[in-house]
């Protein structure tokens, strides 16, 4: 499918203001990816289908969940993480997307993991730093951008971490397995 | 053993400071007990023996660690750690306590865990707040204490794993599964 037809898919599906969030992770992801090196058709295509299941209905996310046998601790958790696997689920099934990284890339884009791929940071990263972006921090994440994707995905992550504690809210272990793996990790992107 | 030969036996052991602090954990967690319910008993002779290796040989500890085959992810995170798991073994082959929560608030008094008995939050939390302790925040966590047992952990643990994000230090899981089962439980102690 090309870029265009996406587009026009994904946008009948979200709020217009998700569909504006959407662009600004697609441009942002594109952006990084010329600085830290891979593939813009890969990141384009991740960043349109990120949230291409945000707004599904919720019974129907936790049946795919179910069906397709993916991780079961995800329904002890908010269902706000359920709309990242789904959505890779459906970017595979509807869009014929068959690169892993780039399902992956979806996958993960809420909590992150342990050993990401340099496109799946890229997604993870754009998705907190896009312009349309406010929330207080998000200009101290932005400036982390110079120090490498590697120093923007672990204050990212650790932004992430931090809210919800502050919020009580729970933690997905993924997310401190990778927060773990960035700070114990010394090689670069 | 009687409570001073045990006393006399640990605190050959450590630094005159870190006696002095096992002393405090103990009056601490004596009086939590008091407050909250639970055996004196219990909580005294786990809070003698929880840093009983906290200054025994590192290599030792590893080894200890490997063939009691005890968690082996513990030595992929900071030795600071082993003395918990390791002091439990000692307290029962060496102090014949064969309490097994007595034995589990020794194993989890630095990482805490999901599903903590109340000997075990007793532990963790006195170790945080006995009076020698002093560190920017303890004053917060002492006056948790009026709020009931479980707030006054979930402020502990909170303080931990937030002081680990600071520092860019490693968290280990158990305590994201024990402040996610904090976060997440609604019954009272």
């Amino acid at each position: 499918m090309n870029r265009n037809l996406m587009l026009n898919s994904i946008r009948t599906r979200m709020p217009e203001k998700r569909y504006v969030h959407t662009i600004g992770v697609m441009n942002t992801s594109i952006r990084l990816a010329k600085v830290y090196g891979g593939s813009e058709k890969d990141v384009e295509l991740a960043a349109i289908l990120h949230d291409v299941v945000k707004y599904s209905d919720r019974e129907w996310m936790k049946k795919v969940i179910v069906e397709q046998q993916m991780e079961p601790t995800l329904l002890a958790f908010h269902h706000e993480l359920w709309h990242a696997p789904v959505g890779a689920y459906v970017a595979k099934h509807e869009f014929d997307v068959m690169n892993q990284d780039v399902l992956n890339a979806i996958c993960y884009h809420t909590t992150g993991r342990k050993g990401m791929s340099k496109l799946e940071k890229i997604i993870y990263c754009a998705d907190m730093i896009e312009p349309n972006r406010q929330f207080p921090g998000v200009e101290d994440l932005r400036q982390q951008d110079e120090l490498g994707l590697n120093e923007l995905m672990k204050a990212c992550i650790k932004h992430s971490i931090e809210f919800l504690i502050t919020k009580n809210q729970p933690v997905y272990p993924d997310s401190i397995h990778c927060y773990n793996d960035l700070v114990t990790r010394k090689e670069n992107d």
